[in-house]
């Protein structure tokens, strides 16, 4: 069998040891594995598929040799690294959005736009989108086929993992502090506002009367991937006090008016979707139920045909399928069509 | 001075509570205070302006003499009392709910709709909405008067104070058994789902294809509340692992275009309203920063006018405002203008 050099970049942090886990669980047929983290982190050694590989400090001189390339740092790698992983021959598969409004890099989620992957050539890069922008794509791909999309609604609430193990440390802290009655003093260092029993509209950055930074990326991700450059698309991005798992209220305008019958087989058919049944024990997903599973999962779906909107309520785990399985596919993809 | 006699039914629950010192902060002259509970919380004693009062078990012959009951049980009392208590000419102001859709009893937010308050007279009781139509309706009002609102779609986060001491207790005790590595057992008595670091999208039953029993009564009531029986409007009422505070995020598709400056103008001048001014420490406000506020604190104001969007974010102390502040309110409006 053809197998695959595969080096992760950032493979300590959640979604580089998620990306490992999913590799062996999907069978993916590595050949050499390489696994690189900051200095910080490096000489650990992480299990995959019966092989121990211990972790190097990053040097993009080190990955010569490798096939593909999975980036899961906590921010994006600078612009160099990326051009010298690639000048060697590598593909690499972002999953920090450094790339995502790159139009000379091809954004992909395999259920909604595989055939885009094509393109990855120009620069030797994929980008991988956020988890918002892939539990959003894979909901809207099938009714934008069924019914076409006029506007677009959606409120996300997010989990402290979204920054990484800072987040998660910060949310365990305060938490701990205010169940033992001691204030936690104001906001900490991963968010900008208390997050324990508390929650805010802010992901990235904020300017005055205007999307954060997050919601711009979102935005312009969904966009592109369901091909609506023009899509009005009203996105408001919370963090919640979860660790993980998310949650999503969405709401679809639709050009065609629908029943719900006819959503909920639409959706029931669609690649990447799990939907609830009324006759499960849960009717509807948590982010809770939602962890470990591949899949967005789906449910609350209703319809009024009269005003043309659909609403309905998804939940993603945002490190494994709204990063790791994501990045994963990709890679399945192109060893199958491009290497 | 005219006083006024003054009861309050589920004077131990948390609104209960809240309502004794709303009163006493804005100084209603209170004449006779009576305080009544279950037999459970009877006998314990609650401090207003000065007096100490005794909580008596619940008579509805004992509210003979009392001018203004508010009910603020956590569940709606039976039919019979109150037809009972209202019957020795007393006026009830209910903060169950339980009146909500009775379109014989007016559903009052002094700042939205006080010229409705005068017909409490056919029924002797006056409704208090529930802190997402309080919210919701104090937003809309202006907006709606100077641009029109053509749909409404809203994401209301709400915290575990919404169903009682019960859902306090039962995410005190799942944060404590998460925190220390116990599992809680699923879901327990307060909600469907486990609620320690988790959400999920049910206030109130579910049915198939519809929204939830909590979702129709808040949609009821705001259309009522700003006079469009027919508004489009989807929300989805999202519980979170908060004790106390609310966050919501409000998209309002308009008959006119508005500027973002035009909107900010608008919501500034609108009572009721705290508007997070730029210059601000804090951008927009969150759950735990409204905490004790009388007002619904609105930031994150951004308008599309080629779109006819406005989206912003909202919070609102659901136990003060958007439960014992209104009806205070209330019973200020009735003693003023009807007593």
């Amino acid at each position: 069998m053809r197998t695959c050099n595969v080096a992760i970049v950032g493979a300590t942090g959640l979604v580089g040891r998620e990306i490992v886990e999913v590799l062996d669980q999907r069978q993916f047929p590595i050949g050499e594995l390489r696994l690189f983290a900051s200095q910080h982190s490096a000489g650990e050694l992480i299990e995959c598929g019966g092989r121990s590989v211990r972790v190097d400090p990053f040097d993009a001189s080190a990955l010569h040799g490798s096939e593909i390339v999975f980036v899961a740092t906590p921010n994006s790698m600078g612009l160099d690294w990326v051009d010298q992983v690639t000048a060697s021959g590598a593909i690499v598969i972002d999953t920090t959005q450094g790339f995502a409004s790159d139009l000379d890099v091809p954004l992909i989620v395999p259920e909604v736009n595989p055939s885009d992957l094509g393109s990855y050539a120009a620069r030797g890069i994929v980008a991988s989108p956020d988890p918002t922008s892939i539990a959003l794509a894979i909901v809207l791909h099938p009714l934008r086929e069924m019914a076409g999309i006029r506007r677009l609604v959606v409120t996300s609430c997010e989990p402290v993992s979204g920054v990484g193990r800072g987040g998660i440390e910060e949310l365990q802290q305060q938490t701990l502090d205010l169940m033992q009655g001691r204030s936690p003093e104001g906001a900490g260092s991963a968010f900008p506002q208390r997050i324990a029993f508390n929650l805010f509209p802010q992901v990235g950055s904020l300017a005055e009367g205007e999307a954060s930074s997050g919601e711009n990326v979102t935005i312009a991700s969904v966009r592109r991937l369901i091909d609506q450059p023009d899509l009005p698309m009203s996105l408001t991005r919370v963090r919640v006090p979860l660790f993980f798992g998310q949650g999503l209220a969405i709401h679809v305008e639709s050009d065609d008016a629908l029943m719900t019958s006819a959503v909920v087989e639409i959706l029931r058919a669609a690649p990447g979707v799990l939907l609830a049944e009324t006759t499960d024990d849960e009717p509807y997903p948590t982010p809770a139920s939602i962890i470990g599973e591949d899949a967005v999962a789906l449910g609350r779906v209703r319809s009024d045909p009269e005003t043309c909107a659909i609403d309905l309520w998804a939940a993603i785990d945002n490190v494994r399928k709204g990063a790791a399985v994501n990045a994963v596919q990709i890679a399945e993809l192109l060893l199958r069509d491009h290497l």
